[in-house]
């Protein structure tokens, strides 16, 4: 294969940062979720940059509105996985010269929506012309160095849980890009996922807050994806016994024919947070996110091991270290 | 004209303005060079972001590392006038799939190359597929809110100056892009100009810290452009009398017959700063830009008419209110 296309997006992120010379005394490792710098002894500036491109984040039936709307939203859910609230985003727009005035103001409404949907302000940014549409958003936010949680403090032991159900959104995604028609019982609830993507952004907060993670990630780039970057980052494997199936997937699956955990496992463009937490905090870690309205699920436990176990029907399987990368799946 | 080709980019800027929630007590205006939050009592975190697209912004001749460096650059600029210090920058990157492995290399090189050479670093970003080549620099820097600049202070009386010489960076640019042949003797400094941009970076941190400017902007645009920027923040106008030309410039337009004060009032991509000085502070002004090295050239006034004039060969002529703009000039 020529080209980047066979070096997948992780070796192309590898090579650039191979090349960039380290900030010494960093406050927040390299890699991670943000990045971060020190403001006083206590408190870190929190830094967050992601780019939504038109021709691979834009399904078919998502608005300009929907899809400035993800543009930052995607990026808050990374602030909401460490623990940091976004204050200020900036949005840096490639813009196709066939849009008209209409999209352009679809495009100002979907930003200010993501950003006030989480308490935070749109208040500058750039515009350029492009081939494709690209709504780069950036986030600054601050929080207490105390309270921010990486991805390398899991341990053996440590529950594993999540924030929510998996398989929606890859499922809407196939429905929108291969015109499926499911039954109206739960297409909304698929389309939903894919069209009006949540960050669990309070749940992060709260969960920060009490100092109850070891770790967290959100799992944008798949469930699996998630966890494979747990275990790099924290030196640690884990063993799965429950993927939380949305029953709206599950149908789905059955439909057509598909396994409904491999959807949950390795769809991608979910929101969830994944996270670590001490067996001695668990009560705590469920109660304080009943506190903001959500519900905590234990899936497993990380091991000593460095594989990534999932338990299921009596039978022990590998969960593949794969998600959504660019460059591969293409 | 159809699509946003026919509003011009500072009308698309205006239609996304308008659908944006404006945050209070911002303490920094909507529209200046960067973005702001208040830290402390007396202490602001600054933010900008600013993308360059291969196809817009990257004249044939031009390498990825050179383009790389130039999109740290362009973003540096905006801090040099505003007085702000950049200090971690994060990087977004659209990438064509057939770009290769040693292109992913000069990338990150170029990255590496532009953070380093004003004092930041590279410390996080975001890989994605697109079309076009996309690089989008977010850079934070933190400074005192009593020294930080705006475009909006300039009064009838202050003084117009600027930081060097105009007129090279577009000469540079027409060689490129018409395949010019031009004299060896002026050729490097011409295609310098476009090839390595320099940010006035110690020039603007020095100038603010000593609390001479009453308004400042960078000439990106173009200097008819920034003074137009200048007049409308500030609601003043001005009346220049000298526009300092390079001589390479001057050389180029005999040769191509082209006028040189054209090449300088409306080129754009010249990264100088435009600042504006209270007349019993011109002195120290001058002197604290030679303290880092520089020349601050006095070219006019500010007026208390908003016109913006131009005298000229004993001639008063109109600088129009033009620069450079995406969505028109292509």
């Amino acid at each position: 294969m020529n080209g980047i296309t066979g070096l997948g997006e992780r070796k192309v992120i590898k090579i650039i940062m191979e090349h960039l010379e380290k900030m010494p005394d960093i406050p927040f490792p390299y890699g991670d979720d943000v990045s971060a710098v020190q403001i006083d002894d206590g408190t870190l500036a929190v830094l967050k940059t992601d780019m939504l491109v038109g021709k691979t984040d834009i399904p078919s039936g998502m608005s300009l509105k929907q899809a400035a709307r993800k543009a930052v939203v995607m990026n808050v859910s990374d602030f909401a996985a460490k623990g940091v609230r976004p204050l200020i985003a900036l949005a840096s727009l490639g813009l196709p010269k066939d849009l008209n005035e209409k999209d352009v103001e679809e495009i100002g409404l979907g930003l200010n929506w993501g950003a006030r949907e989480y308490g935070a302000y749109i208040v500058g940014g750039d515009t350029n012309e492009s081939s494709d549409l690209i709504i780069n958003c950036s986030l600054l936010g601050f929080c207490k160095k105390s309270t921010l949680v990486k991805r390398g403090g899991a341990r053996p032991g440590d529950i594993v849980a999540v924030t929510g159900l998996f398989g929606k959104t890859p499922a809407g995604l196939k429905i929108l890009q291969e015109c499926l028609s499911v039954h109206r019982r739960i297409e909304k609830a698929l389309l939903d996922a894919v069209l009006m993507p949540k960050a669990r952004l309070w749940e992060g907060l709260a969960l920060a807050e009490s100092k109850v993670l070891t770790a967290s990630i959100d799992s944008s780039d798949g469930l699996a994806w998630s966890l494979s970057e747990l275990s790099d980052a924290s030196g640690v494997g884990f063993i799965i016994d429950d993927v939380p199936l949305a029953h709206e997937a599950k149908e789905f699956a059955e439909a057509y024919g598909l396994n409904p955990l491999d959807l949950a496992l390795y769809g991608g463009e979910e929101y969830e947070l994944v996270v670590t937490v001490k067996p001695q905090d668990w009560k705590k870690a469920k109660e304080v996110a009943e506190g903001v309205g959500a519900k905590l699920t234990k899936i497993g436990r990380a091991t000593e091991g460095r594989e990534i176990l999932l338990k299921h029907d009596e039978e022990i399987k590998t969960v593949e270290r794969k998600g959504w990368e660019h460059f591969k799946t293409l």
